[in-house]
């Protein structure tokens, strides 16, 4: 199993050594004609391949820390303690996504992922950060009925599946409902 | 545009060709080294190709009829009027069946129908039955606060996005909580 990225120390020598590897991944990625490979991002980034494979497993898990991290900087998930603010702000920026070019990429990334990590289990430390976005967006309104991982059921399943299957849901009309859902779940538990 | 099965006689003759069409193609499809193709399926029904194609548009929507339909056959959408007994005993078979052999057959089925499709949403006539039977369960205990394709959100995209993904969801510990979503937005609707 790979080493767990989030439990490496923010700043220390785990952690540069990621960003250099990540780096190295982006740079490859924006190239045209360039292979990203194991090898290639070895010597782009200085870090030996034996410590990139320790570390990520698969040339995939590598390609969805990546995602992720790249996700969590271009769609950051609100936390202003408003659920139904963050949640519909939030629901509205997906949707209008999964509409767009590079839709689907995060869930590609995962599927990519799993079908070469020795098991589905290895790439859950690597979409663990994202988790914890949604989990803080619930935290700062003080929200415990569900957790970051109903929300992502509740909210970003339909929103994939409408869109893998080339009927993409909606932002002005379906979002709304996705939001409700989540809302249900929460006020039914406040009510109790 | 295909024509609309649904809209076909029970009984008529256009049902008739329908039900002579598909048998050939699961005819085809139990066979070892049996090539399903549309000239085949023709073949071994006695229907045109011509009026296939007209019907179908394409293999892989008539390989998506007959998935529906085998579907609807083998696992049944029980509409007894007790929406929670109902749920509980379909998400509980669907569960199961996302971990066994055979598991998201009828979601492949709907992916490679859509992507040979001229448009997405030349599939939607040929999943509607299986929406139907949702209706029917909702109708049954007459619940108006959601319909068969937000159950269908609520309910199977989770299931299908974590089989998708290789974690497939637990029978026994996660087909709960997938129940209780779907109870969460009908109850608050009959308290309003």
């Amino acid at each position: 199993m790979p080493e767990v990225t989030g439990s490496s120390r923010p700043g220390g020598r785990t952690a540069r050594t990621r960003e250099s590897v990540l780096a190295a991944v982006r740079q490859l990625l924006a190239e045209q004609n360039a292979e990203v490979t194991v090898p290639a991002v070895a010597a782009r980034s200085g870090v030996h391949a034996t410590t990139i494979y320790r570390r990520w497993g698969t040339l995939e898990s590598l390609l969805l820390d990546v995602a992720v991290a790249d996700t969590q900087a271009s769609s950051p998930v609100p936390a202003t303690g408003d659920l139904r603010a963050d949640l519909t702000s939030y629901v509205a920026r997906l949707l209008t996504s999964l509409r767009g070019p590079g839709a689907l990429g995060m869930l590609r990334a995962m599927l990519a992922a799993v079908r070469t990590a020795d098991s589905a289990m290895e790439i859950v430390d690597f979409v663990q950060p994202r988790v914890d976005d949604f989990q803080a967006m619930l935290d700062a309104a003080e929200v415990t009925a569900i957790d970051g991982y109903r929300l992502i059921e509740i909210v970003l399943a339909p929103a994939y599946l409408r869109a893998q299957l080339g009927i993409p849901l909606d932002p002005a009309t379906d979002g709304e409902r996705l939001v409700d859902t989540a809302l249900a779940v929460v006020e039914r538990d406040q009510a109790e």
